[in-house]
């Protein structure tokens, strides 16, 4: 997205000034692999997006934009150590690279590093923005917790689940957002306002992903569709569908939701089907559009100017029309 | 020890009134779990003393102490998976109790708990603290990583030895130390010989313990005597051997430090020997004489009263007189 080049240049090459190569090897070159291994890099592009919305160079929020960056990349080594996953953007994961014990250290060594480029700001900014870290990060762990404990639960309300996910994608996305008001000095009305901008077009992101991973076009979204009904992932489509289905279709969505086949073709067709039939998958689309809506409500009333907002504005579009 | 009763005491009434009954339970009763374990709690008790030592109410230390108690416990609870450890103070580890991924993530709480504890602090006092504790905790990463990249290498030097410790133990002890100098507003100049006292009474500490896994009384140990041994885990003791033995000793001693025999008793007695008959007892000795010695030097031109000095001294001698 073009709007989006300068940030994304601006970030990399304050990504490729930063120093890995350092002692212990064992500690820091799986860091600078996982960091190194590419992404659209969107929220650290939100810190120095809002950083100049609100009247500050985007220069003076590399530092927040790293940390963030840093942060989302330590979740993702340790998260994907919990899911047993082999691969992360095509590539090989940390633990898989070398092993569990290097992805838990570098994991940890990563967290810290994503404290420590928060220091590059003065005491009286340094202070507001590790609260808001610390607490966002927690809010993280809050969510990958919960995520777990849906796999062993049939009674997930969808409250829950939503909740589920604006802590473990959401807050992060608002933090990075706010950060970067907070950065420019905007008042806290402005920084709540565009954490709440960011909040729910975050929760919107993740149900669209939710959404496209059963219903994205194979050739175009990038990875498996279906793999969240392979894995019987407690998703939106899937608990709305459990609450929207006729009884007899709610029995044979969880008996499918039981079963783990080799060929997992008819399996996704299947559920697939009671997604579209119980009204879920509509029901799915009307919430993403209803967490963009409340995003661009929230939008409207940020004291920037009409060029940021039109440039924040095509972001939210531009996120939310990946079903392409 | 009865001077640091009341420290204690104050450090676990604190503890007490702080509530981990938090939602999800998966992520905070594994923490809750850790932190009540027990222990002598020294870290949090160094705090304490070297704020009062400079003159602050030892409660205004309270937060700084229950941050590095939880860092220590994070770091308990990521290292007891990477040792695969099932016992921590007599108790499952928590990766036991549980599983893996709940240490993991627990963990990572921990760690973000732990900077959440600073958040008690005023700015002024809230960044150099947060500097410290990062600094800190990225040691100790780096330390760990070290001692894990030591079990594959046969060229460790003692130098690299000492540096591993320092990183792993006493940093921490040091930080610790300052952090209660910081709170107290001491200078500059103080807060580093504190450091300092802390730094070198921490290596002392961690030389006596690998002497002491070899050479304690197995009645008042408390662990297996020759453990260290049995696992061939390459301590001063043996680096120092090494350096010092005669060629065909040395060959031995590598010799021994291969073996995995079933019944290790006389692997044990035969690595003792010639850690004696090398002199590398004796110079470990010599080497924890010379890091305490050291350590009261500086403790010496640390400007405190002379009651806290004596304090200081006799906790110092309490540490290392564990040999009895």
């Amino acid at each position: 997205m073009k709007i989006l080049a300068p940030y994304q240049e601006a970030f990399l090459a304050y990504l490729a000034s930063q120093d890995f190569a350092k002692e212990p090897q064992g500690l820091y070159a799986p860091i600078e692999y996982i960091i190194h291994l590419g992404g659209k890099r969107l929220r650290p592009i939100l810190v120095l997006m809002a950083a100049e919305a609100f009247g500050a160079h985007a220069k003076k929020a590399l530092p927040a934009a790293m940390a963030i960056e840093t942060f989302h990349n330590f979740s993702l080594i340790h998260d994907d150590i919990m899911d047993d996953a082999p691969l992360r953007r095509g590539k090989e994961t940390v633990h898989e690279k070398w092993d569990v014990n290097t992805g838990i250290l570098s994991g940890d060594a990563m967290l810290i590093q994503a404290y420590r480029y928060f220091e590059n700001y003065d005491v009286q900014l340094f202070k507001p923005l590790l609260q808001l870290f610390s607490k966002t990060a927690q809010e993280v762990c809050e969510g990958q917790q919960y995520d777990v404990d849906f796999e062993e639960r049939d009674n997930v309300s969808i409250a829950e689940y939503l909740h589920m996910i604006e802590n473990k994608t959401a807050v992060l996305v608002a933090a990075a957002l706010q950060m970067g008001s907070m950065i420019a000095d905007a008042d806290n009305k402005n920084q709540q306002l565009i954490y709440q901008f960011g909040l729910d077009l975050g929760i919107a992101f993740q149900l669209q992903d939710d959404y496209l991973d059963a219903f994205g076009n194979p050739e175009t979204f990038g990875k498996k569709v279906g793999g969240d009904i392979a894995e019987n992932k407690k998703t939106f489509l899937y608990l709305k569908a459990l609450e929207l289905a006729k009884p007899d279709e709610a029995g044979q969505l969880r008996h499918l939701y039981s079963l783990h086949p080799d060929d997992d073709t008819a399996k996704i067709e299947n559920t697939k089907q009671i997604f579209v039939e119980s009204g879920a998958a509509k029901a799915s689309l009307e919430a993403i559009e209803q967490y963009t809506t409340s995003a661009f409500k929230n939008l409207e009333k940020i004291e920037i100017s009409a060029d940021f907002k039109k440039i924040f504005t095509e972001f939210g579009n531009w996120l939310m029309k990946r079903k392409l």
